[in-house]
This record gives structure tokens, sequence and C-alpha cells, in this order.
């Protein structure tokens, strides 16, 4: 059975990844990482995420982060939706490369064909790390700096939601079963998600846009 | 003053680099990492080099590695040199990926506009991260991929030996005062240098190609 590394954040976005890497017949080999993020209830989501898939593994990385972002470093604060138009303060500097470079490594060793990432260049919050540019860069990477890619072997970087707005991505997920009563999506990290911050935002018109009802819990909606 | 970061493995590669950074009139941030490494002294020599050039700050990342090589797996042997043309067992999956994805990080919250990497594609084992097409893939993912690239600031990926040999690595180094008696190449990882392993046996034949004699001790020479 073919195998892919998803990238799960325990978020929406990842889980829905989850589930088409599912429906497209891969073993799923779920990935997360444990970066002192100011929302690592994450984790603990994607745990749940992970068993309700059924996987064979669960990879958590620990990894050491370099600072400079309000979702790692408790002296910054997270601020509330600002509008589209500039790289917010919640950035976390090379975040997305440094997920994407485990997972490669992680490919590798257990031979695994595709790698997927829950990118949206449609409806995100301005990160650099997010865009289709991005995402080719680091696919020539793949292919000219790692063994797999020097003997041959193909490792495919998918982005299925890349092009899809908040909207469509929950009716995808929706359609494939995605459990998103098990996700999380606040940067806030409290028990309750806090319904102002960006990522918040984005989701509940996500849901509203989609005619859907979120079915977790906030404290302002 | 201009800010470098430079990526410090306590070998005699990044070592130069070190040397050629400082000549170019760059203020130096080492950045070092503990995966774990059989060879792990070598975080040990890192901080000592670092040291003698009287860097302000020397970072050290400890980052969880993903298996499948003989660096990081007591269970898989390293092997003796076995010629070119191949990729050998000590090939650490993504490596060199995940030593820039920090280093690019780092650049971003410090404010550094070049990255060195003591990567060469002449006397080598065989990586393919240590190839001018790497690099070159991966200054294309800094520029899109990140806050710094997106709003314009250059961070530079620097391979000063990438088209020298190891003789004329030593030439350059030994040059610019280079403390190569700091240094370590072994893959073993013991006191003193096995004098057999890959890295031993090319260090071994760069010294004695530039006519120099290496200030470090072996075990067999």
């Amino acid at each position: 059975m073919k195998k892919a590394v998803v990238l799960l954040s325990g978020g929406l976005d990842s889980t829905t990844c989850m589930s088409v890497a599912k429906s497209e017949g891969y073993d799923v080999y779920p990935i997360s990482f444990d970066y002192s993020q100011r929302h690592n209830i994450e984790l603990g989501k994607a745990k749940e995420i992970a068993r309700f898939f059924n996987v064979k593994d669960h990879k958590i990385i620990k990894m050491q982060n370099v600072g400079g972002s309000a979702l790692t470093d408790d002296s910054i604060d997270v601020p509330e939706y600002q509008g589209d138009g500039f790289i917010p303060v919640t950035y976390v500097p090379a975040r997305n490369l440094l997920f994407l470079s485990y997972a490669v490594g992680y490919a590798e060793v257990i031979g695994a064909e595709a790698i997927f990432i829950g990118v949206s260049a449609v409806d995100y919050s301005g990160y650099p790390d997010c865009r289709p540019e991005f995402i080719e860069a680091f696919q020539r990477v793949v292919e000219v700096g790692t063994a797999a890619g020097a003997t041959g072997r193909v490792i495919e970087v998918k982005t299925p939601i890349i092009q899809l707005s908040k909207a469509e991505t929950i009716e995808l997920g929706n359609r494939l079963g995605a459990p998103y009563q098990l996700t999380t999506s606040c940067y806030n990290g409290r028990d309750k998600a806090c319904g102002v911050c960006d990522s918040c935002t984005l989701r509940l018109k996500g849901f509203k846009d989609a005619g859907l009802e979120d079915p977790i819990e906030y404290e302002i909606k």
C-alpha cells in the first residue's frame, strides 16, 4: 500500500488532508510538532485525530524554535484579526519549511511517496510559506537535495486545499467525513476557542459560508 | 555591522566558513545542532571554536532526528570509506535541509543577511544535499517562502568552499588562520579520530595534498 506522510497540526486544514489522503488510497503516517506553541492544546487534538484514523504510527517531533513569533513567545501578544496585506506577528520564522523538511526526512525513512500539507493560498493569514510558489520551490529541493530524489524516487508534496477557500475546504472535509469535532484552530489555546484571533475568524466565516455548523465550542461566536 | 549565520559543526569545513565570513566583514552568529549524532563530541568542539572567534551568541539547537542513518542510529555501523558513486549509510535524511531551515528562521529573527554553509561538491561523501543544485533550489525557497523574502529582504545562502577540494579548503582556512587544531571530523566520535571512516579519509588526504600537517590526533594515520 502506498504511504503518505501527512502534516497534522490538529486543526481543520490538516485534518481535511488526512481525509483526502485516505480517500486517495494512502496509508497515512501523520507527523506533528511540539514547538512550544502557545496553542499546544492542538497536540492532544492531533493525537485524537490520529486515533480516529486508526494510524499505524503518529510521529511527534519535539522542535526547538528560533523565537520571534507571538505563537511561541509569551512576551508577544496574539493580535485580533487585522485584515489582509501584511505578515502578522503570529508568523513563525521558517515554520512550514521546518515542518516539510522533517516530513521529507521521515518520508525517506519510511519510503513514503507523498507528503500532504494543508496550506491554502486563498483564505489564509498572509504567511509567505503558504503560497504555491513556496511549495513549488520546496518540491525542487526534494528532487535535488535528498537521497530519494537523487536516486529517482519521487516524493510529491501534495497540497489538496491550496486553491480552496475555507468554506470549500470545510465542504470537502465534510463530504469525506473529516472529524472536525476533534479539531482546534484557535491561536490562544484555551479550552474553548476565543472566536476573535485570525484563525478563529477565518474558521467561523468558513463554516458560515459553507452553511454548516462548527461542532466545537467558542467563548465568543 | 552586517550579520551572518554560520552553520558550525565543529568540523574543518564549517570552521573554514567562520574564517571566511569574518574576513568578509560579517558579525558571525554560529548555529550548531544536537541531533543525537554518534560524533556529538563535535558540539564541544563547536563551542571552543565559537569562543575562539569571540562570538556574541552561539545558538545550539536540540534537534530530534527521524532515524535511518548510521550517524544517528547505533544499530547501523559506520562503514570504512567505500569510494565514489553511491550514497552511504551515513547519509542523514534531510540533514542539511533541516540545518538550513533552522538557519533561515534564525537569520529572520536576528536580521542576518547571509547564511554560510560549508558544503563542498568536490571532495565529499556523495550526499545529495551538498550539491550546488540543492543550494540553488534552497535559495529559491528562502526568497519565496519567508517573511524576509516576501518583504524584499535578501538572505543569501553562501557556500565559499563548494567548488574547492579538501586541500584547497585547508589552504584557504590556513591562510585565514582558521583554528583547525580545535576541529574534529571523525564520524566515530571517540577521543582520537579513527583515521579510516569517510570523513577521516577525506581530511587526511586533504592535508597531505595541501602539504600541511593536520594538528589533531589520530588512532591510525
